[in-house]
């Protein structure tokens, strides 16, 4: 037997990757920059129009007095959580326990900013009204996530949402929006940007998931909190000279994929089904209610890699480039549907789900 | 008399700008871009080749075990100031008083890391042996800037630098190196980065100023040092999901332009002695040792202002973009040569200074 490929190898050259807008290289850019004219002047520090003009769309995409953008949403977020404690004379920020800030910075929100986090419920699932009735005094902000990316991209429906937000706006305690994916929810809620933003008191949102683009993230809110979140993006060494590389690509996919969010979350409900009709396997959601899911398997990823590398080797069909061990024996895998899931030929899915489903069997 | 245009717009409008590489705009991104194959894969928070390389290659450069590329060098400097405090289980930072840690950051060294500087000597000149001996207890670390921009890019003699960074190192102190502009000294020092570099503990380098690139830095260092640095990067928001668009940029205008160094000291060398020989003008220093001075004038800036839109417009020849008042009565213009210098024709500078000189007479 020949020595096996990994399964990011064996991915990354199938012909039909399922997942995504396609290889992250720097076609990406070069695609974007031709939009734009040589002579186009670069951003100075957060002045010129090509920065200014794009943050100007954001706030009104958002329904916000003001956007500022940012290298990063980890910048933005911590940021904004910064300057709702200051104002509030608290120094706690409430968010779910698999938030970005708690598992993904390096706890920078309490090492620059000697924030404290309060953890809002189970990990396992979304924040609930109860969980908010629970939570201890000396709150400043409440941060909401949507969707929730670490549980597979999960929502509250409309009215828990409002639920929720009233909560803390009747006991004048502020909610931030952790919108990095909130484009792609937008189809289910059946809302506008601007409605779900107008919810929270700021939201930030970013380029590189639905969107596609290099980097970057947009902070929106009220003008003198904008002005004030600027100060600290110079403080935290995000005022760069120039971020236009990243503001002209976010400009560019926006425009191109931001009316594809429909179809990409169709895409994951399709995908989705197809991988709960395996045994042993299911999807979470069951149903999708954006373009992401996670999959789960009740094998241990090493088995679930060499499985899922050989169905991509002798289809063609890259169903999942990465997979994380739950434990011993399960393994979970997240899949975010772009543009590449529509041109993946169907008898050709049909043919990996086949060979899957047989290897799975027979495994 | 027609309205007369401002002075960056007359500076901006002349076919012979003398300072800089030429417009910061899209092309310069393009032009590096067009360089590497649109295959090449993006870096991945930190990882991939693009990056990997890049920062080996500057470690090799500034002889030090590791590097690491960051969006900003405030950002990288703050976390090289804050690293060494905590090791020294200190909070004072002495520096330069126009130090771009005071002037610049907002304060962020000390908003975010709760640090405190000292500030070494007076404003107005170089700092000596006697600052470090009459600086207080409690430093943890010294920061060194080499030239001292704000001052017109003067730098202490190598010998001066040596017993500097000697006085640090036999107290035990860290000293840290500002090298934003360290290649243009290095003709001066007739020195390698690695020898200037290696009277250092650490040191930062930047890729917009005499390179020309985009924007980003690398800070390099002890492997250990730089390893708590990227956790750091994180914690700032730095850690991008992707750099290479700097990273490219800095690349590609780090090899094109590292050699031209001597070229842009003469440059600054000839530059500075057609504005010594007018009456009421004197550069600082009077003889550059880099590419850089400032240019100092005994009348108001928007006068001065005047006088050079009125030159541009006339002669074709841009001398100075921006003019800062210093007083009611005096104003001041820095001027960094790159590429653009050796493309003016010598008669067109004859009459541009010539017509200056004219103007200062009859003004």
């Amino acid at each position: 037997m020949m020595a096996q490929l990994s399964l990011s190898d064996a991915y990354n050259r199938a012909s039909y990757p399922v997942a995504g807008h396609g290889p992250r290289n720097v076609a990406v850019l070069k695609e974007a920059l031709a939009s734009v004219e040589d002579s186009l002047a670069a951003d100075l520090y957060g002045q010129g129009a090509v920065i200014v003009e794009f943050q100007r769309k954001m706030a009104d995409y958002l329904g916000k007095p003001a956007a500022v953008f940012f290298p990063s949403g980890t910048m933005a977020q911590q940021i904004a959580l910064r300057i709702w404690c200051d104002r509030s004379g608290q120094r706690r920020v409430a968010y779910h326990p698999l938030c970005h800030l708690e598992i993904h910075e390096q706890h920078g929100m309490h090492e620059l900013h000697h924030l404290e986090p309060v953890l809002l419920g189970d990990a396992e699932r979304l924040i609930a009204l109860d969980d908010l009735d629970a939570m201890p005094e000396g709150v400043g902000v409440v941060l909401i996530e949507l969707p929730q990316r670490e549980i597979g991209g999960e929502l509250p429906d409309w009215d828990s949402l409002v639920a929720l937000t009233d909560w803390c706006r009747s006991r004048d305690i502020r909610v931030h929006l952790d919108g990095a994916r909130l484009y792609e929810c937008l189809p289910y809620y059946q809302k506008s940007a601007a409605e779900v933003a107008g919810l929270f008191d700021t939201v930030y949102i970013s380029f590189y998931k639905g969107v596609g683009g290099v980097a970057g993230a947009i902070l929106a809110g009220p003008e003198d909190f904008m002005d004030e979140a600027a100060v600290w993006k110079r403080r935290h060494g995000g005022d760069l000279i120039s971020l236009y590389p990243y503001v002209v690509a976010a400009n560019y996919y926006f425009d191109r994929r931001i009316n594809r969010m429909t179809e990409y979350w169709a895409g994951a409900r399709e995908l989705a089904a197809r991988f709960n009709q395996l045994d042993g396997v299911r999807t979470r959601p069951e149903r999708p209610v954006t373009n992401m899911f996670h999959v789960h398997f009740n094998r241990p990823a090493r088995a679930v890699e060499q499985l899922l590398a050989a169905v991509a080797e002798e289809t063609g069909v890259g169903l999942i480039s990465r997979v994380m061990a739950r434990g011993e024996s399960s393994a979970s895998a997240e899949v975010s549907i772009g543009d590449q899931y529509a041109k993946v030929p169907k008898e050709r899915l049909d043919m990996a789900f086949q060979r899957l489903e047989d290897k799975l069997r027979h495994a």
